[in-house]
């Protein structure tokens, strides 16, 4: 099988073998020595001096850590959305109480840095902003560097869902001034899903000390102290995962982060590129469409989930379909991690082959 | 290395492999197949018809989301404690928000069920009981069948920390009328760390239709509804520990719930035995002395960090010291999971060896 989703993304043979490796005492030398390694490394990646944590849990644990550990209930705050995972966000910021303002963009589209300006201004001020950079939805990036930029303008906290563009596309913490970013282990870091990693700013930290949102598991105050004393996580973390990222980020880290990103830029244009030599138009507008998934508008007369279905079952190639509202209305090649424009090829080809048998008249036009 | 923790076990080498499967589509037909059977393979062990979800976290997380789904801020509960996972039980339900009141154990005992009665018919009533089953922490296990006939008297919940038991020690979960229990797949599962897995009751449930604390990561009822309508989970999942889990249940299952709780009957009495024939003190009353994890006094004049160091280093036998106030003062021999008769005597045989090399003159004695 050829897994071509947005996450999780196949692994190379030696990060899976990375797994195999024995337990070791969480509150070991060992375990220690790996645990600082793993962070150091992240920042590379991360392009941070901030301090950043691995906690177990899927990415959406750590958007929530985001949230619970900056918040207080009550605090205004704006969550811009493009697509599920901004109204995600958005979601756990109400669920913890935060008085959430929203600016919602079309599906398919990037927000818009001068309207989120005028939001700032008109509404604020507000205690953080949240927003995605890559909306693995809709197949979107926006221009963070942009947003941050207005948002910086202003006082407020600028949290970043970077869960399926950190080590993929560019988005450099420090210089963007982001204040915690969050990504996860299985997008770009070819890692098996169960790790999220994220960063904090100097005044994430400072924002900390106010947070009044109930926090336990995903308290970073509680990271913080056992990484500084004692080499630790609070909780029996998910050792065969760090191990398999230690691998990841070895091979990331002979790539070297500008390559890895100029191959991501490469693989997104040849995606976008195949889908429309086939005739297929992309649902995200093309000057903001993801170097790390494309989302492609079902053709008509073509039941997408059937062609999904028969790419899988038939040629091995697995690729995803729409989420929520877009469940059956588009599909999405994921290429990210470890992807080349010779996998993106394949993908073509068999798109194409399968395209010709869904709607066999369509391939005539 | 021999690791004769309470958590991380050692793994088989099959269950290791076993993660070396490349990832599949979390929201595709063989993820499906695959979290059916491990929900149901579950309920053998937990000896449970309740419902069963695994999560992507540690113990703590599956804690956690006990606590956040079924109780409010405000709600009266009682935590009983007899180590530092039942004040880590009792911590997050007052970190939420609860009104918690504690009935503490001195530590190495056993809760009375005679004096959670009096508390539960003083103080009552209350909206749930927190207990820990297997306190890691002292070795001790408390006597649950009582303890839940005490709190079913009343209308409250029975929530139950199960981490170190389900699956190694009885804990008959319909049986005794337990409404949550949580445990770890690091634990007597042969399993890396990285999954929570927890029963709900009909009770439990039901108070989950009340239950306002917030809650999204941890949020039984999108659990519910993915595992009920895509048979997916609402967020990705650690695929690489759930191939690994199925593989330890399928072992697990060969060798049968019955015959593996006798197993670690044998092994629990033969780590005391072990230690007393040193001429070691246990730290936990004999009583209750747990069948999981053996607790031992640090002998007089030993330096019980430097012991176990020497242990680690020079014999390559890993056990655990003390957690919390007991740091220094104890230390404690895991012995579940994958673990014989033949482990433990080994670990005698280096204890003894590790004795009387830091206390010469105390072997003499």
């Amino acid at each position: 099988m050829q897994l071509r989703i947005p996450g999780p993304t196949p692994c190379p043979e030696e990060v899976l073998q990375a797994q195999t490796r024995q337990m070791i005492n969480h509150r070991g030398k060992d375990f220690a020595e790996l645990i600082v390694r793993l962070t150091q490394q992240l920042k590379t990646f991360f392009q941070t001096t901030n301090d950043i944590y691995i906690l177990t849990g899927s990415g959406t644990g750590g958007l929530e850590a985001a949230v619970v550990n900056t918040l207080s209930p009550g605090d205004k705050v704006l969550g811009i959305s493009i697509g599920s995972f901004g109204d995600r966000f958005a979601e756990i910021a109400r669920q913890y109480g935060a008085d959430v303002n929203r600016i919602d963009f079309e599906w398919g589209t990037a927000a818009d840095p001068d309207k989120v300006k005028q939001v700032l201004k008109k509404d604020g001020p507000f205690r953080a902003v949240l927003v995605t950079h890559n909306e693995t939805s809709t197949g979107v990036t926006n221009d963070l560097a942009e947003i941050s930029k207005v948002v910086k303008e202003t006082d407020s906290l600028l949290l970043v869902d970077g869960v399926s563009s950190v080590g993929s596309i560019d988005l450099p913490v420090d210089r963007w001034q982001c204040d915690v970013v969050i990504t996860g282990s299985q997008k770009g870091w070819m890692t098996p899903p169960g790790l999220t990693m994220l960063s904090m700013s100097q005044d994430a930290w400072r924002a900390f000390e106010q947070a009044k949102m109930p926090r336990f598991y995903w308290d970073l105050g509680k990271a913080r102290r056992f990484l500084e004393e004692k080499k630790q996580t609070p909780w029996t973390p998910a050792i065969s995962t760090l191990y398999a990222l230690g691998i990841g980020m070895d091979m990331m880290e002979k790539e070297t982060l500008p390559k890895i990103i100029e191959r991501h830029t490469r693989t997104g244009a040849a995606a976008r590129a195949a889908v429309k030599s086939l005739g297929l138009t992309l649902f995200a507008e093309e000057a903001h469409a993801s170097n790390t998934v494309t989302a492609i508008n079902g053709p008509q007369g073509v039941d997408v989930k059937k062609m999904l279905q028969l790419m899988r079952e038939e040629y091995g190639v697995v690729l995803s379909g729409g989420q929520s509202r877009l469940e059956g209305k588009i599909f999405r090649i994921g290429h990210l991690g470890w992807v080349s424009e010779a996998d993106i090829e394949e993908v073509k080809r068999v798109l194409q082959s399968a395209l010709a048998r869904v709607a066999p008249t369509r391939s005539a036009a």
